[in-house]
């Protein structure tokens, strides 16, 4: 490879700034400007999800978006805290036990390091593969089981209460427990906030569309509307000290910008948190991949799975050494970033600068920020990840595909997030394999005027009752061996006048030893009634393997390189007897 | 069903007893006579091996060998404790931390309880297919493992020293720390004991060949020398008082038969020893099915997987039920039984009465048998399953095989026999997954004088610049999607003069939902390019399912039956452009 191409696979970020106009610097600066008013409401919320302090949601919206700026490969992915990744590390912290606040800081920053260490390594072993084992519908399922956990969790900060617990059970519990204790000047608040904010989501769109605003407005006031909220609430607590009356408050946030230095852990093994570092971290790449995807295909701009590995990893080990916490493509604000027209990855660049210069000004004034105008934040932005038409989708296509959701969105919602995603991924896989274990097998015959062999059942096909042709839909390999011995043992007693059995292998990707034991004991059994036993349309990796063992050498009749070739040879009893030399001679390779 | 087939499916013996002749009578009982001879000492062995009285593996050879007389589907496998049931069963024992005696026994007759249980309950459900899951190299690999720690852990009874540990190192480790404190009487007597043994099955039969034995004589010695040896044992454990030189004896057996009623549970919850049931009985099972096929088919006799979970599961039930340990069916026993001409389970019913008859006569001289003879008669057992070919036979014929065995042998060495069945089990599956992820892709093109289309690579085919016709050689679903994306995207960027791609799809068995939208996807960018999206050769159940979505309704190109009609159509130009209704109508069903 060209040394300039290394370079660049390295650093992708070469390949947009040699092209940068002017042009795209005005649509950067004006996506940066959008972003950077929404991600100031949005990280500081996060921070509260994950139960950490607010600035570690600040400091998280600062480095990593610059790193990703760097090495990532998607142009409009906006990096930062996110709703899932919070939740998770919120998650796997309380169920290490860590209560003392320094020590839950510090793990929620060295979740944040492993995290991205681990996805490096992952890019550096191109394992970006072993991310697709979550499947589509599985992750639509988890992600909407999350947001009624994310949803239901924060909702104790719009009345004021206490409430707790990483499923629903637990949440609802707790939450109906607890709902007489709720504090008047805090519901107060909240309710009308997280109204507000709804509406600024649909009615303010209606409205302002009824009016013939300005495309511009249209595109703009929904996105300001949360910060409006953060501002008119803040000023609100602060003039009628509602602190006093029972209001919960952001507090102090230290103003500037991070130290860049890991924590020192005193009580605390990392090798604990390795597990659920890798949950997040995996959970956040495929989010942040999938959405990456979306985007870049509306530009033709490819994103290069290993590569992002190495993107997201850095950003989190970013995130980590400027003390924040987990951070991933966010599904929301990386839409926000594309429809309000960044170009290039300098936008998420830009933002940075924008949040830096906020934690250097508005820390003051957001003290006295009420979490429950934090937790209305949250909850509207967890209401769009809910949708649950993935279930009808996938219930009118397969429904094996449905029970994969079905089950992947119950676990989540009772067992919480990491046996969700286990449960997901390994029905998926089960869903599939049970299949393979009693695959499809077809007895095909000849459609008239053509060469090709299809199922008896559903076309009109020509058969000979000497002649047995079985199409096996299915790799053949242990799970499946034992049916298939039933299977052709079965259709074999019922046809008393057969004389040749062929096996129609176009769909066999792999024999396994044994499945190939199975074949062995069926010749066997075939040589003994004096049946024929052939293959036809052996594919070439399937015969290479064949050819490393003696079954063909032992085989009761012979491999066809085509079905119709098969069928004409046993008819012109031209085929010669066993234990000569397989006639299949036309592999070259 | 008729009622007299729905009795014989529920109880399999009256098959055999209907058809029962004096002739039968006579080989049933020759053959039981050699089978009670043998099962007497290894029944007290397996017991020790399993840490329990040596009346519990007696016990354990009565009652279930009546009961899967009764309720099994194989003919002549010989029932009773087996030497990796037994291992497994102290292995599970141990690793609950139960070292009181009373605990300990009560423990095995639960997992013989449970085991029983589980396997009725599988057997009900119809789940023997779930066995499959243990492909043959597997099993052969965890036998062998298993094979070498039993024997290393009997090794101590022979010298008589204390060692311990359920896996390789530790074993080795306990054996060399106490090697210094072995006992001489018991080495004077187990080694020479355990030499007899081993000569008594090689040494011996090559003798007894050289001198022109009788045939019955050369069958029958061999297996008379474990009495022999116990015998002479006992004698001399007696005579010389060898207990006072520190040769460790079984001790006293209580006399008679066993009480039926299941032991009252004090200290430990039966909900532990769920697992290890599941464990013991999985493999129990896959064991007994698999020696029971293999003897079943040299004599053209069925055994039917899910009645053997019944048989097995009800044998267990009732050794626990008459105070004994788990079985199942063993492999060196039911060849002997199979040899020694054993016709009709009767054979196992008449070496149960053989077997209760010994407990009730002869424990007063088994009291003085040395447990070195026992531990000798294990080792020269366990010695026939260690067998390491299966690791040259799948490194010749596939390398993924050979990873399974070899890993799966390697873990069950290190870490004991149920991480070796888990880790065995999971990377074949992982293994078959992963070969999923990437499946071959072949370009094809038409063989010269025929219909049939084949990889360009191997065979001299037609192809038209126009056209690619690429055969995808897997299921389409969840681990694969983006593989193929980005392999179609690669080949079509390769190829700037295209007009048309085919997939030929007979080797793809199902398209779940997550590859329909990456087709979906691929569609899209192929309409902007102006590249017809062909299918030929999807077969009817796949086809059935796309049906379902609207898929077919935006393709931007056709549904062929063949992969040759497919090309005709295109090269005549006669196939008509997208978002008419396709074509493939005539799918019947």
């Amino acid at each position: 490879m060209h040394l300039n191409h290394r370079i660049e696979k390295v650093f992708p970020c070469l390949q947009w700034i040699k092209g940068y106009q002017y042009s795209h610097f005005t649509s950067d600066l004006i996506a940066a400007l959008i972003v950077t008013i929404m991600l100031i409401p949005q990280s500081l919320a996060y921070a509260l999800l994950a139960g950490v302090p607010p600035q570690l949601g600040l400091y998280a919206s600062i480095l990593p978006l610059m790193v990703y700026a760097v090495f990532g490969t998607s142009r409009t992915l906006s990096v930062g805290p996110v709703a899932i990744a919070s939740l998770m590390t919120a998650a796997a912290i309380q169920n290490l036990g860590i209560e003392n606040q320094v020590d839950y800081v510090n793990a929620a920053i060295m979740l944040a390091f492993l995290s991205g260490v681990f996805l490096v390594l992952m890019g550096f072993l191109k394992l970006g593969f072993l991310a697709n084992f979550l499947s589509h519908p599985v992750v639509s399922g988890f992600i909407t089981a999350s947001g009624i956990i994310i949803g239901l969790s924060q909702f104790r900060h719009i009345i004021g209460i206490k409430a707790s617990g990483d499923n629903l059970l637990e949440l609802v519990e707790t939450l109906l427990a607890n709902i007489g204790s709720a504090n008047t000047a805090t519901m107060m608040l909240g309710i009308p906030v997280l109204l507000f904010l709804f509406w600024a989501r649909s009615g303010l769109l209606s409205l302002l569309r009824y009016y013939s605003a300005p495309q511009k407005l249209i595109k703009l006031l929904p996105k300001v509307a949360p910060v409006l909220a953060v501002i008119l609430t803040c000023i609100l607590a602060y003039q009628f000290n509602l602190e006093a009356s029972g209001l919960a408050l952001v507090g102090e946030i230290p103003r500037g910008l991070p130290s860049f230095a890991l924590p020192v852990f005193s009580n605390v093994s990392w090798i604990d948190f390795i597990v659920p570092a890798i949950f997040i971290s995996i959970i956040g790449y495929v989010e942040s991949v999938s959405i990456g995807r979306t985007l870049g295909a509306k530009r033709r701009q490819k994103v290069d799975s290993n590569q992002e590995l190495i993107g997201l990893g850095t950003a989190n080990i970013a995130s980590a050494y400027s003390g924040g916490i987990p951070v991933t493509g966010g599904i929301g604000r990386s839409i926000v970033n594309f429809n309000s027209g960044a170009e290039t990855p300098l936008a998420g660049f830009l933002a940075a600068i924008g949040i830096a210069l906020a934690a250097m000004t508005l820390t003051g004034l957001l003290s006295y920020l009420p979490t429950a105008t934090l937790a209305a934040t949250i909850i509207v932005a967890v209401s769009n990840l809910i949708d649950f038409s993935i279930l009808k989708k996938t219930w009118n296509y397969s429904r094996s595909d449905f029970t994969a959701v079905l089950l992947t969105i119950v676990i989540t919602l009772l067992a919480g997030v990491e046996g969700g995603v286990l449960s997901g991924v390994g029905i998926s896989i089960f869903l599939h394999l049970y299949k393979t274990t009693k695959p499809h097998i077809a007895e095909v015959g000849q459609i008239a005027g053509t060469e090709h062999y299809r199922n008896v059942y559903r076309h009109k096909v020509i058969t000979y009752p000497e002649i047995m042709t079985l199409r096996i839909d299915e790799s053949l390999y242990f799970p499946n061996t034992s049916y298939l011995e039933d299977q052709i043992l079965q259709r074999i007693a019922e046809r008393k006048d057969l004389k040749h059995i062929v096996l129609m292998c176009p769909a066999i990707n792999e024999i396994d030893i044994s499945a190939l034991e199975i074949l062995e004991s069926i010749n066997q059994y075939l040589s003994e009634l004096d049946i024929g036993f052939h293959f036809s349309e052996v594919k070439g990796p399937v015969m290479d393997n064949l050819k490393k063992s003696d079954f063909l050498e032992h085989l009761n009749g012979k491999v066809f390189l085509s079905q119709h070739q098969a069928i004409e040879a046993i008819l012109q009893k031209k085929y010669q007897k066993a234990k000569e030399k397989p006639e299949f001679t036309d592999f070259q390779i």
